[in-house]
Order: C-alpha cells, then sequence, then structure tokens
C-alpha cells in the first residue's frame, strides 16, 4: 500500500445540519469502545458475546462449502429471493419444530442475522414517540436499533424468572394513562442476554394472554433456545400462539455467525410487509450462505454439533459459577443461567460498573457495565459477565481478578479509606 | 415435510392501524410480480438485471473458498467488524483507484450490498418530505428506499449524456422556492441503470460545482463503472471531489452478487454514523463473504476477470442494438449503451408499456415497463431492456418477438383497426 494518510476525506463544514432528526441519536455506544480495549489479548474478556467456534468442524465446514460452489455456483453467487430461499425456508420450520412451533415456510423471511429482524420490524412499527415495551435489563443491540426509530423504550422488571407478569400489566397501564401507543414487547425469553434467566411455562402463557388482551404482538427474540445446558427449553411462545408473536431466530449461536443468517417467522401480514422493507434495505440475503446452511442442515448431524457447543458452554458456566462463589465478596449476587451465555451480577447499589472498569482492565479483565442494557440510565450497580469465550481456566483466572476489584470498590465505597 | 398448509398464521385483525405510518409505502412494486412470470424458462427475459456469471471459473472459486474455511475458518466464520474486514477495506481502495479514486480504507465502509449503503444514507439524513433529487429515469431499488424514507423524490433531466446541468440548476431553484430541503443527488454516472448513458468528464465537474456551490450532498452509486466495452470511463467523481461526494461500490456486477458485498466511501463524519447505522441494521457484515472476496482479489487475475465480463456482455449489447435495428419499427428510439447492462427504449407517447406487457409475455419475451423507473408516474412510454443475461441467439429472438409487440401495438393506437 502508498502511504494513505493524505487521502483522508473531508466533511463539509455544515454537515451535521443536513442529517436527518434520527441521526443525533446515532453515537457511538459506551459498549464499543470498550470492546476494543478487550479484545486485547492479554484481557480476560468477560465482555463479548462471541460463539465459541473451536467446537465446529472446519475441515468438513471446508468440503462442504466447496462442494457447494462446485456444484450449485451459478445459484449460490447470483441474486436470490428477498424473502428468503425457499429450501433453507423449510428446514428452518424443522429447527423450528425442536421447540413446538408448527409453521409454514411462506411466513418465514431470511434476514441478515435477527439483528437485521429488529431493524425490519421496528421499520415497520415504530413511529417516533411510540413505545416498546423490554425487559430490565434488555439486549444492547435492540435498544440501539429501537433508538433509531426514535421509539421511546419502557423496561419492565425481570426478576430470576424472567419478566414479570404484573409488572408487565402495571406498565401498560401506566403507558396507556400517558396516551402513548405501545406497539410491541420484546422478549428474549430463554437464558436471556444480558440476564441470562429463562421464562417458565406458565409465565409465557400468561405473558401471552395478557398482551393478546391489551392487542400488543410480541416479539419473541431466541437465539439461544437450543443452547439449553440441563434439559429442553420450554416450548417456544410462538408455539402457543401463531396470531400475536412475531418469532425471531438465528443460527449465529447454533451453527456460526460469520454467515448472517437468521430469520423472522412472522403473520402472513407482516410478513410481506417484512420482505419490502427487506428488499429495499438489502435487496436479498446472501444466497451463498443461505445455501451454506442448508447444506450443512442437510447433510450433517446439525443436533449433535449443537449438543457439543452445549457441552462446551455448561463446562465454562459451571467454571464462572463456581469462582463466582469462591471469588466474589458477600453483597454481590448474581444469577444461576440454565443455558446461553450470560450470568448477570449486581453489586451494592453505591458502586459504579462504568467507573470500575478502567480498574478491571488494570487487572486484566473486561466486562461489560449494566448501562449498556438500559434505555433509560438504570444499571449502574450491575454488569454483564458472559463465559461463552474465553476457557474455564481463563475464566476462574478472570473472576479472581474482577473479585479483588469488586472487593476493593466495596471497601472503598463503604466508608474504608478512600485511596483516590 | 408434513402437509404445512394448516399451520399458516393468522394477522390479528387491526394489525394494520398498528404499522408505522411508512409502513404504508410499503407496497409490492409492479417489478415485483412482473419477475415471477418472466422467470419462467419459455420467456426471453429482458426484464432483469442478473449478472451473467457463466464466464466464472467456478472450480476455482471453489477451492479457493474452501481453502479460506480450513485456514481461516475460525475468523471466516465469527461474527466481524460493524466497518467491515481490515483488509477487504484496503483492496477496495486499490479497485476504486481505478476510477482515479485515493481513498483511506479507514473511510470505507462495507456494506451487504450497496443497495445497504442507500438504506444507511436515507436513514442518515431523510426526514419526511425532504427532498432527494434523481435522474429521470433512475434505479427502481433507490427509488423503493427512498420512498420508505418519505423522501420528496424529484426527477432531473437525463438525455444521452446523463444528467443535464441546467435542468439541475432549474430543479434546485424550484424546490428551494417551494421552502423544502434537498437532502442529496443521488446518480448513476457509467451506464446508468435504467437508461444506459454515460455521464462525460466535463459535465461530471459541472454537475459537482453546482451541488458544492448548492451544498447538496452528492451520492454517486457506482455499479457499472468497471464494464465499460470500448473504453475505459472517465474518474469517478469522487476522485474529483473528495469532500461532497458519497461513493458507493460494489463487487455484484465484477465478481459475484450472491456475496452480498458493496461499500460506501464517505467523508469521516458520515462515516461514523454510517458503522452505526449499519450496526444497529444488521450488527455486521458477513466475515465469510468478505474474506472470500478478499481472497479472490489477493489471489486471483480480477482485472483479468473483468476483462472477461466485458466481452461476454459486449457480445450481447451488440446484439441487441443490431436486433432493434433490424425489428423495432420507425417511431421507437434508444439509447446506445457503451457499458453496462440496460437500454433505454422510448416509444411514441401513445404507447402504454405497463399494458403493452401481456402481450409481450404471451409473445414470450418481457421487459420491464418505464415508469417502475419514475416515482412521479412519468415514463409510461418507455421500457427498460437489459442484455446481460440472455444467450446473444435469445436476446435475437426476444427483440424480433418484442418489435411484433410494439409494431401492433402502434399501429393499433393509430388508427389501425382496434382489435380489443
Amino acid at each position: 500500500m502508498t502511504d494513505v494518510t493524505r487521502f483522508h476525506t473531508h466533511a463539509p463544514e455544515n454537515l451535521d445540519e443536513r442529517f436527518a432528526r434520527r441521526a443525533s441519536g446515532m453515537q457511538a455506544s459506551e459498549i464499543r469502545s470498550l470492546f476494543a480495549v478487550a479484545s486485547r489479548p492479554e484481557i480476560v474478556s468477560l465482555a463479548g458475546g462471541m460463539p465459541n467456534l473451536s467446537a465446529l468442524p472446519m475441515e468438513m465446514m471446508a468440503g462442504l462449502i466447496g462442494k457447494l460452489i462446485a456444484e450449485h455456483g451459478q445459484e449460490a453467487l447470483q441474486y436470490g429471493s428477498g424473502q428468503g430461499h425457499p429450501k433453507l425456508r423449510e428446514q428452518i420450520c424443522d429447527v423450528m419444530a425442536l421447540e413446538g412451533i408448527r409453521a409454514n415456510p411462506d411466513d418465514v423471511v431470511v434476514t441478515t442475522g435477527s439483528q437485521q429482524a429488529l431493524d425490519l420490524i421496528s421499520r415497520i412499527f415504530i413511529d417516533p414517540g411510540d413505545v416498546v415495551l423490554v425487559e430490565a435489563p434488555s439486549y444492547v443491540g435492540a435498544l440501539g436499533t429501537f433508538k433509531q426509530y426514535e421509539a421511546q423504550v419502557v423496561h419492565v422488571e425481570l426478576d430470576q424468572d424472567g419478566i414479570v407478569s404484573d409488572s408487565l400489566r402495571e406498565a401498560i397501564k401506566t403507558i396507556r394513562f400517558s396516551g402513548r401507543k405501545i406497539k410491541f414487547l420484546y422478549l428474549i425469553p430463554n437464558y436471556q442476554n444480558p440476564a441470562g434467566v429463562l421464562l417458565p411455562a406458565d409465565r409465557r402463557t400468561e405473558i401471552l394472554e395478557i398482551c393478546r388482551k391489551e392487542k400488543i404482538m410480541v416479539v419473541e427474540d431466541n437465539p439461544y433456545g437450543l443452547l439449553g445446558f440441563e434439559r429442553p427449553s420450554p416450548n417456544a411462545m410462538r408455539a402457543e400462539d401463531s396470531e400475536n408473536v412475531i418469532y425471531l431466530g438465528s443460527f449465529s449461536k447454533t451453527i456460526a455467525p460469520g454467515l448472517r443468517v437468521g430469520w423472522a417467522l412472522a403473520p402472513a401480514a407482516l410478513r410481506e410487509k417484512l420482505v419490502i422493507a427487506s428488499e429495499s434495505s438489502i435487496l436479498c440475503p446472501s444466497n451463498f450462505t443461505q445455501m451454506a446452511i442448508s447444506s450443512y442442515l442437510a447433510d450433517q448431524p446439525w443436533r449433535n454439533q449443537i449438543t457439543a457447543f452445549c457441552k462446551l458452554y455448561k463446562v465454562r458456566r459451571d467454571a464462572m459459577l463456581e469462582s463466582l462463589d469462591q471469588y466474589f465478596p458477600k453483597g454481590a449476587t448474581w444469577t444461576k443461567p440454565q443455558g446461553g451465555f450470560y450470568v448477570w451480577v449486581n453489586l451494592p447499589p453505591e458502586i459504579d460498573t462504568k467507573a470500575m472498569m478502567p480498574k478491571a482492565i488494570v487487572a486484566k479483565v473486561a466486562y461489560v457495565p449494566g448501562t449498556a442494557f438500559y434505555a433509560d440510565g438504570l444499571g449502574s450497580w450491575s454488569m454483564r459477565l458472559s463465559y461463552c469465550h474465553p476457557t474455564p481456566e481463563r475464566i476462574r483466572e478472570g473472576i479472581k481478578s474482577l473479585g479483588s476489584v469488586v472487593e476493593q470498590e466495596m471497601e472503598r465505597r463503604s466508608g474504608g479509606i478512600a485511596l483516590n
């Protein structure tokens, strides 16, 4: 490369004034700058949510994908359908059947990761000022998207068993009294991101009943549903209600995220708008990565592969919970996930986990401060720890270091000697 | 598969009322239903814009991609950067250098096809009612996106040499007088879609000067720039103005569309917003397809491959122009593209090309009616013919059939015997 530093582009001076109103919400999140630091090799990163691909047999993937191009290259490398590849949409229905869903491939829309489905749903439903209900805390990427569509995000209480029905009823009442429109409830019933909790079957039914009665759509985001460690997850909420639930699925955690293949299963009237919105957004999803997933599902023992992923994550979950017990001070509490990637830790309210981050980095460990998962500024004494990627040894090492940092911070804040 | 017809989802009755305002614009385009018919094998489709991949050596692609997974699978199948793969962004700068652009990889944002770049730019700039200037006619996919962001699209005159400077000045004056904000000028300077025309160097300079002076951003969409048949295209507009131009590029026509890799080159202040908007939209583009392109650019004689594509398209362009001369009636005129995929045909004003379509389908040939390329209902006596995909023999056959259909339609409309 030649020296390119001279070729930087410069924006016209008054560029800001020309942006749309929504662009003011396009600010770098706190999580972004954090990841740059956390990815340094000497840091034990409990921050990211990257799946652990060490269990994926790469030689097999290489052979399968090479064969796909050699035999079906003209189709795989060409434009495809805006709604997604027909065969893959059938196979997606088979995958969803594992969680009790009976669906028609015609109602499936394939997306560039389920993040794109979130974007399309927001585009279809959200006018500026509309309310979106989410769990407290909720997935940072969903909050970012809702914010770009200028939604008013309202958090609903979550406990060890997921979203709390009475709090949902209260929230709806309060919001309706204020005259705002509630467009949908967004939730992650299985091994929630970031809290790691599981919504039991009876609560699922109750939440569905509330939303049906109140005419509020449910957006069920389910990337982790097949990653239960001890037993299968309860049936998907969509299995119980095909009219009022938009279901989002993803292969990012059960196969590989680099292929960027997710999907939405939606009522027919909505599905057509999803396809049109997706075509306007990306024309069509990649035929190539869709057909790679399709070949994998057709030719490989994919259920066994998911079992292999579960084993790998369970060992890591155990390492994290054991070392939290061992190294974290009294006064800290945390969730005990039965699947997925995440543990949610609450510290005493005087601790500010964002302010504590630089100390953790010095101690060579990283996490995500709790405020990232709230649209309303809460979460300051919480943190998300992910166990999906590091080795169990590194997890123990990281939790030990972080335990010391937390302990010092608690001592300092609770009237110990103020060191700085 | 089991019988899935029973499992269709039904939407709640009042679903429509819950949509966002912008959703009312999400209607199936006329081009969509057309493509379903045009893809039947007995029809000569001059409708689609699918690149012809017959010149792409599939064995080589298969080997290259298999090797990529075997050697770099852990990276290729993992989440990547929201801005795009660093090495690919460097290589993209080398590709753009062929059209005189000097750029920094930091200013490149990789997108899921350049359609996604259009979506992101719309998201950043367009408030409902804002004006976007486009050529008359313009790319149907761009019009769809601008419409979803509730832009007011204003067409500016195009002649055999592209957009007309004086008409641009007039349009700006008229719109400003009405009090509307003009957010950007969107144009395709090389072998325009759908008109096939090329904007000469001196007009590029003039258009850039007008837009700089009027503080209107230029969005230069350039998927066909390297597909000039007789000589290279003039330098990209971005080569002349790095401050006021957002440049969109794509590998869909020079390598393969099924990988869905495009990019935007934008001034730094805008680039950060593009990345944030893209993360909210799809989290990150596929590492896998980006690295596939990157390997291809690194290891293969990609310039020769583009030359091979040009030869393939030139033969087809020649077949189309020759048979238009031979088979189309007097009173029809058309553009003579020096590159790209498309010929634009104007018929006498009494012809309605949309109404004529069923007759063309009966004659086993398909095209896209001109109205698809206008946001304002014009184009009714025009049509887009694409020569990229069929064989030269099929093109001749299709044009011959279409010539008869047009001739009959002209006779019927100009006072011949009204047959129906």
